[in-house]
């Protein structure tokens, strides 16, 4: 199927209009015409070459909503016209432990991301959302709930479920303590996230400046990490942190605030941290952990509880052609929360 | 009452002997004749002043195993002639959530160290095991099992708690895959106890020359981390690690090692570690923690379990006036495992 998407030719170059071909269908696979795709940091740092070499020219995007368009022979989930999305994997191996406990993202031999990987099958390198089509193994395509706004609903793909396993992991109820390092896509997420779930939401942020819009998300407030006197005051006082910020920083300034057997969780930055300070951690029991998406059901899961709870995103909408003009306002952080790119602007005439 | 012990008078002088009193002994407290006191790396750093300004003349040790000489009236658990034992706590407030599930170590209030710490009544500095009497409240106080070696129980009450309770607290049964860091005094017993626990023990060394000591313990084999190849081909391999180095050192070299979900914890440096790398975190939720010794009802715990399944420190027994030279040789690493006092080599005359 011929398609047309934005990619990087090379790495650091300006994002172009990009003709491509999607593999005719196999058996299982399901064809999807995509309508919205969010726009995430990790997309530029991937195009930027920041995460290694790249398999150029590279279509980024995996927080992509669509309608299906055809199915193969042996799709049994979906038919022509359901609303669909598609995640950050497109592939796993199906058969090892953690693919049978539904926790793809951890597949033993590797799941296989929606951009920049061989294809399983014929080993051709994916290509992700910023394009008009794609063709996703059933396995690998997602619901999307009758009555979810499709416009909002794309980065749920990403940010949702990158905060939501966490919160889920570690047992956030009615009532749980949770603080929120970060009001970037990811964070302003996870309070939205966490006070659905009827946690207790602090926003955790340099300083105070943010404080009505986190209120608004749902937090109770918030804390600066920059105010002592507000840091100590705040000593063991939640369950569970999440740590969205997306740069190398110093976690040992943070654990103090975990009660007891508390763990700040780390899903903003994925590389170096400063040294850790394993005090706080011996005097309190308390733990420093990653989380790394979530498996296809708990993404199901995620799209399901965001249709219930009315939470959605911050979404800025942008036209396909205005994405080089984004990438420079993610480096800046010019942005409220999450761009959403529409894809009825690009034509594949 | 009158005593004898071995004190530091001012941060690197050299122990030596002090005369000093004992309380008298309020309604709920246990006098106890001392028999052996183990000596801790935290003795060490404590008299040294590495940890801080300290309230000399000090008597440190808190690996204490004795026989009780009197009690109060309102002292119902002991009596005259009980064989006891006394850890790194005397006191706590007794009321907090953390005393009333048995977490003492975490007292909201702040439990009281075995020494240099003000007493909660009175404000006396408390005085450790390198001593001949101590007296103590009965709720810490440790009860030996009949059957226990009394001559090599002394470090269970630090050593021993400090590694059991890890491994308790992350569930560690028949069949889990536990690694051990370090086989000095902590590590040689996370290795028995684990072991005796049912799990598989790998310990992980520098090298391979501990392999037959490692062996001897109950590990299955020993893992170098020298090795790249070796660390390699155990990732993803443990459930758990127990890591007992006792300086600063690079946690994100081990944490691959983690299988999913798994944990490593820290017990024995409490300071700074290296730079933490995420990247090991993330990609398969693993966790870095830390533990402090345990509650007194997990203390009891250990040193019933290690009577009932005969697990006891490598000891070598010292006169108390072989101190200064034991804590030269510790210094060094020169010792096998765990110096234990015989305190019948100090007289109160």
């Amino acid at each position: 199927m011929k398609t047309i998407g934005y990619a990087a030719h090379s790495a650091d170059a300006v994002m172009a209009p990009f003709h491509f071909e999607r593999r005719a269908l196999r058996s299982n696979d399901v064809a999807i015409e995509i309508l919205y795709c969010g726009v995430c940091h990790s997309d530029l740092h991937t195009v930027n070459g920041d995460w290694g070499p790249q398999p150029y020219p590279l279509v980024p995007g995996h927080e992509i909503v669509g309608v299906v368009t055809s199915v193969g022979p042996g799709v049994t989930r979906y038919k022509t016209g359901d609303k669909v999305a598609v995640g950050c994997m497109v592939d796993s191996c199906q058969h090892c432990d953690q693919c049978h406990h539904g926790e793809e993202q951890f597949c033993r031999v590797g799941m296989t991301p929606t951009y920049g990987a061989p294809d399983r099958i014929d080993g051709t390198t994916t290509q992700g959302g910023y394009s008009k089509h794609i063709v996703v193994r059933e396995e690998f395509v997602l619901q999307i709930p009758d009555n979810m706004d499709l416009a909002k609903a794309a980065p749920i793909l990403c940010a949702g479920i990158t905060t939501y396993s966490p919160l889920r992991t570690w047992g956030v109820k009615k009532g749980s303590r949770v603080g929120v390092i970060g009001l970037g896509g990811l964070g302003h997420m996870a309070v939205k996230l966490a006070h659905a779930m009827g946690a207790e939401v602090t926003a955790i942020s340099r300083s105070t400046s943010k404080e009505a819009e986190s209120k608004a998300m749902g937090a109770k407030g918030i804390l600066a990490s920059s105010d002592p006197a507000a840091m100590a005051a705040a000593a063991s006082s939640f369950d569970l942190i999440i740590d969205t910020a997306p740069v190398k920083h110093d976690v040992s300034v943070y654990a103090p605030l975990l009660d007891i057997d508390g763990t700040l969780v780390v899903v903003g930055q994925v590389g170096p941290l400063e040294e850790l300070m394993s005090v706080p951690l011996v005097f309190g029991r308390r733990r420093i952990a990653g989380s790394l998406i979530g498996g296809i059901a708990e993404t199901q899961e995620v799209l399901n509880f965001c249709a219930e709870h009315n939470v959605y995103p911050d979404c800025e909408m942008i036209r396909m052609d205005q994405i080089n003009d984004a990438f420079r306002r993610l480096e800046k952080g010019d942005l409220a929360h999450r761009f959403v790119i529409d894809m009825s602007s690009l034509n594949l005439a």
